[in-house]
């Protein structure tokens, strides 16, 4: 189905970050496939307009948090359409600033879930083909959360933090197998319309510009750097990089402040 | 049943660090709980040199990858002892080196129950009274995978890289709140008969020679840090503290290398 | 001079950290050795105050930062005071925050000096005597500028930074040969009349005022965890170890936000 | 003498990452000025081969370590070649491993200077101008050293250290100006025959066969990085990028060790 193209399978492909790196490893000559949780018709959507630019795609919808699926998913890929070249997992466990009193245990077990088993799973079932084939790329796309945990954050910390970690133990043991795991830090809101979008409803627009000129990341700028380290050749791979936009505070940082902060 | 002491609750309480530090503080007027999963006789042992070096301590069997045994026994101490006044969750997650084939799903999950989903509960079930009270005291016990993923680690790593950013998110709630939340990087092997031991058996003395002289971390060395930690008064907190024997290389090194290694 | 009491030596020696550091190694039996740039009638102070409660001290001035001075001061009290077995490096670079053009070049250089060049002299005068006798401790005092890099903080951070890294380097040739070298990363107000409270003159006690109860560090409660850091026998290290006020944000948090800031 | 061209300007621009990096910016258009301490002839090839390959460059002789040297460079480049779109500071300061012994203060402070002070000059002598265009790269060569402090590296990364915590308050103050900073840490070998190659002699090509297959970076491929890096739009900068090649363990990794290593 995907010809001689190499596949590029995401996983969390709404209309932000996954679908501009769908689209950015169509324009480089993959077949990408797309899986997400919901939404059909979005997911149509974004097949078409890959379509319509000459390329080639397949959509998917996936419960990610449940057994077998993505499992399935890759048993699917492998066999139906291509050998997957590049991998992209993308999914979120963000929810918000909540209360330790406020983050019941089935929260905290569904952000693990996401977060953190999901990405193990894929590289269970995806490595092995991969190794065989003596190469393939595995990106994630990682959150401030993995480096440091701010308050009303214990889902999403726990979760990405194990991410991190996670991604660190697959490099180590398939970077000399061939494969290239990178963790990418994104540390600033993106203009996506399927997450903060919808989480932030009616106020996207407001807080956008609240942002400033550029204040938020385009994710068909991120796409250009996940595009990138695909692109890497083995004497030269990187495992982790950051990105925000210009105005934004990093994590590391406080905002200057006015008076004399010893020591700080 | 602690009287008008305050109470030191320890997870994880085998005769390695859990046991040493239920020790320490019962030498500086605690009482201690002490829960472990199995050997009953074990933890009987540990109660009986308490008691007979002039302590009190209660000892109490405890699977806490099962749902509502944490929150049972905290209610309990809280209930029938007193006021839980500084808790150690000291349970481990580590299982040797193995490969991602060799790393079942279920493995993964276990390593995460009981490595970060664990110290959730345990805070989820514990901290509001702490709040209450103003004051208390919550050490985690932690390895050097909590920040850095080596080979074979997917498990351990993945659990405690969740481990760490959730004492920083649990830290940022509750240390405004009088609470002190301690992650303390023990980044050394440990003189434990009851986990280093049993994994190495027979080997576990050769082991310990091969360090060399004071290469092995003694858990009473490692039980006066986490008492001190204990003692800090609210205007000093540490949050984060590393200790490993002085011949071990500390993780962020190599053995220094005979080459010239350019840029490393 | 110091009789058979062993000797801790202190560059830095306010009435701030360094001296409430040598009051407790004093109590705990050492002859303190303080060194201090100015203030000769301070520095009296402080050793009048060791003696009047049964301790013995001596006071020195010494400009840091000037070639041959830490080297004359290492090898004075050496050979007509004693055998130095703990020194803590106690030298400040902060001088608040300036932008790069507020910044010339001598401040850099001068930050430098203090902040990163006294240490490695102090360390390259003072440690092959500790190598000799097999044993001894080195205590550095640091900062957050140490693990982040501000806005308006050029000099104090890149001063700090090289001075954390060197920490490493010493700890990995010297712990082995029975150096114990330890970084302190402060990370927050201290109470410190001779540094924070000269810069801040007479805002110094609105400004203790403002942080709240117990929101500022006593020196006394950290000159504990210097003196535990320093009783931690060679099986159970500590490298690194943060402090900072219960009320304080850690260096690594934000402020919790009102709204939802996504992936932060 | 540039024309219309942006111009690129290298820092310790010798056959490894700094001429490639010329070279590649000169295929993207740039015009590139390449400054080196020595080898006049070396430099003129340098520039030839940008030329016969149809691009422009201009080579400069600098000793960085000296005093005015760096200012008037960029003051020369910008009144007579043209504005610097983008800089590189690609100087080292490795010497290889040595004890602190090995180490003389003088060696100690030539570290800093080419490390550390040189980074601050350039920046100090060229942001201004950056800031008022409203845009600017400023791409700094890194090393492991800068995140972690091995035995016999004291120079280098204490140096280092202080190059990274440089470049964060750089980033933090100058990000919001339009000027993008951007830490490259290199963590493997280079194949650079003027400072790796000089230094091993003989030994080169063993070394790098010793590496096995694709086992040094190719400064080709870092350079492609650096250009990604320069070209990313304000909304999606990346500060912090690691690389090495695939079969080099990364620094915060052991190998793998044969036998159980708790808690390691």
């Amino acid at each position: 189905m995907a010809g001689d193209k190499p596949v590029f399978l995401v996983l969390g492909a709404g209309a932000g970050i996954g679908g501009h790196a769908a689209a950015r490893f169509v324009a480089g000559g993959y077949h990408a496939v797309l899986a997400r949780r919901s939404d059909e018709e979005g997911l149509a959507r974004l097949v078409t307009q890959i379509e319509q630019a000459g390329g080639s795609a397949t959509g998917t919808l996936l419960n990610a948090s449940e057994d077998g699926t993505i499992e399935e998913l890759v048993e699917r890929v492998e066999r139906d359409i291509g050998p997957i070249d590049c991998a992209l997992y993308n999914l979120g466990a963000q929810i918000g600033n909540r209360s330790l009193e406020e983050t019941p245990h089935r929260t905290f077990e569904l952000g693990w879930r996401l977060g953190c088993f999901g990405l193990f799973r894929l590289a269970h079932a995806m490595l092995p083909a991969m190794v065989e084939r003596g190469k393939g790329t595995l990106l994630v796309t990682s959150a401030t959360a993995a480096v440091r945990g701010n308050a009303g954050q214990h889902s999403h910390a726990a979760a990405m933090g194990g991410r991190r970690m996670l991604c660190q133990t697959l490099n180590a043991e398939f970077a000399p197998k061939g494969v290239h795991v990178a963790h990418v830090i994104v540390d600033g809101a993106v203009d996506s319309p399927d997450t903060l979008g919808k989480m932030l409803g009616d106020r996207f627009e407001a807080f956008k510009d609240a942002k400033g000129e550029d204040g938020v990341v385009d994710p068909g700028a991120l796409a250009e750097t996940y595009w990138h380290l695909a692109q890497q050749p083995r004497n030269c791979w990187t495992h982790e990089i950051d990105a925000r936009p210009w105005l934004d505070v990093p994590w590391w940082n406080d905002n200057p402040s006015p008076a004399i902060d010893t020591r700080k």
